[in-house]
């Protein structure tokens, strides 16, 4: 291109931040395959009236572009409120919700107000893998507790770890990503109780399950409880960005003091409307999700994998003797899956039936090729 | 509303980070009131064929919503790159453009890469309020040298405060918010070649100004200078809340390293991508506002205000015996204008010329009330 972009300027060159140096950015390839199945993204495409109603909404809020958002979204919260209401049985309020650009800038609101220098956060490992990176991104000092073998948490222990370790801010996902199990409701309340500090429960893919939503322990843990949510995975609104909490109105009050004004774009909060209006017609597919996931498991066992029980829209199973070397096997045949980092362990978003089709019969090629230990 | 709602959970009892105790969200008034001049808005909705583009972008996007974006947004940095070549006469590819939900955002990316503990931010003040709080919500130390009484910035004194204090980052406001004078390019090239941190030059009024843009420093300057900006203003995109800066292609891959995943969604890039296609149409309001701006300035100074040389779409102006009070009288009759806090001061967004002649009139009301010193 032109001649600025031939400054010769590297990135070692720079004054970045020590703890930065040698990093790489996080993200899952983003591979052009027939098949993807890495994100666990809902793989039903919006509905053409959900679509109709989105381009209408973005019409109308595109007549205003020239003017700044509602600043605190308070029609998108309302709305979420009413949807959440509705989904776990909780009564709440727009005072109860905030919204911003994906869960993961929920996430890092929630650091920046009550994590940070000289504060910790800890999480139960193998978990969502940007827990780690945006306690990193808000210098909060991270830590972890191994879950067990099986991927669960062994909570007699994690309730001694808690109290020595006193965190300020405790990561409890439930269905956990990428496992896929949920936190059973008694091992829950036993956790937030002995968690000292702020506790997020981070139910991104709480749709697919049949627990009961952490929001019900508001009524009496509001004192330190955040129920993180996301619309995308089973709102099939993963490219709107939208994800959102549930929480005590003092714990929005405190977020108000970090997050970025008019975060939140006219466009995403009309468009964030328009889904929840549709929202009975989108969690349909979540049904369809959990009976093809009920198929998936089986025969993959069949095979003779191992599969990790969830309750989520995704599987993890093995066991591989080299898991990179499986999932290149797997992109060879373009079905494109996640490695999560755990030795021995692939794990596959649940796709249409037809994608998954694919992906048994790939995972049957890479069992002949010997790569299933 | 709800039981969790009720939860009689008070701010100070949450365990807040301490720097945040009392404080109060930022952000203007948002009030709905006739006259809006108080956020630097472009005052003209987009023309309907933006409008109309801007839909069936979204209506397009919305087909794939299910579906994470392109987390490197690299259609739409195209497009900024291609833009900004045009405006600024400086060769720019996609490497050297990022884009971000807003300037703040792309801010807050940069002191999270290069500021951060242990490091410090310093500005030239008054400038623009984010730049503080940003610095804040990264965790950088904020440092500050006053501008003159006439709100220009001593170069020489700077290079010796920038010497001295040696910041890791220096922002450089040009034209300046809220006081609307630009940088003279001369000084602009002492003050970067000053600075021995990263120097971001905050553009997001150059739209406004006659001046040439800090990016015809970035083949010199490479290894230290950002340039950002913002469709926002002159754009007329404030509710699409997009924000990019030109540099280096090496200051692109540290921001990788500290961005949250997917942070722009499919509507933003789509949107935004659109806007840019009637670039020239929206930008031929920059020459009426710049117009109005050039009858509005005498039109205060011959009711006896004092009025800052602006370089951009709004004007600081006074002396008020007490601005906050003028500011409530100027409510009064139905115009939002804004106190900065800078004493004796007001600041008023140019908008159409019946805005302006509202403005104008209820300016010389507050004057007959004997508010103007």
């Amino acid at each position: 291109m032109g001649g600025s972009e031939a400054v010769n300027v590297r990135l070692e060159d720079l004054p970045l931040r020590e703890s930065l140096r040698g990093k790489s950015p996080y993200g899952a390839p983003q591979l052009d395959v027939p098949v993807r199945l890495n994100t666990n993204e809902n793989p039903y495409p919006p509905p053409p009236e959900l679509v109709a109603d989105v381009a209408a909404a973005c019409e109308e809020a595109a007549r205003e572009l020239h003017r700044y958002p509602d600043r605190d979204a308070v029609a998108l919260r309302t709305d979420l409120a009413e949807y959440l209401t509705r989904q776990t049985g909780v009564p709440l309020g727009v005072a109860n919700l905030w919204a911003a650009n994906g869960s993961n800038e929920i996430l890092q609101q929630v650091l920046q107000a009550f994590g940070g220098p000289g504060r910790t956060a800890l999480g139960f490992v193998p978990s969502y893998s940007m827990h780690p990176i945006i306690s990193s991104g808000t210098q909060t000092d991270w830590l972890e507790m191994p879950r067990r073998a099986d991927f669960s948490i062994d909570v007699e222990a994690a309730q001694l770890v808690l109290k020595e370790r006193a965190p300020d801010v405790t990561f409890l996902t439930s269905p956990n990503n990428p496992t896929g199990q949920s936190i059973e409701p008694a091992d829950l309340a036993l956790l937030i109780e002995a968690a000292p500090g702020i506790v997020v429960v981070d139910e991104a893919y709480a749709e697919f399950s049949a627990h009961p939503s952490a929001t019900t322990l508001l009524a009496t843990h509001g004192h330190k409880l955040i129920v993180s949510r996301t619309m995308s995975k089973a709102f099939a609104f993963a490219g709107g960005r939208l994800g959102y909490l549930a929480a005590a109105p003092a714990v929005v009050d405190a977020l108000q003091l970090v997050r970025l004004p008019y975060h939140l774009s006219v466009l995403t909060q009309a468009a964030a409307r328009a889904a929840l209006r549709h929202a009975e017609a989108t969690l349909g597919s979540v049904a369809l999700l959990a009976a093809e996931r009920d198929r998936v498991v089986p025969a993959l066992q069949a095979q003779g994998h191992t599969c990790v029980t969830s309750d989520a829209n995704f599987v993890l199973y093995g066991r591989f003797a080299d898991a990179p070397r499986a999932w290149r096997a797997y992109l060879e045949q373009g079905v494109l899956i996640r490695d999560v980092g755990i030795p021995g362990f692939l794990r596959v978003t649940i796709g249409t039936p037809e994608e998954n089709d694919a992906f048994l019969a790939a995972a049957a090629a890479v069992v002949a090729q010997g790569e299933v230990a």
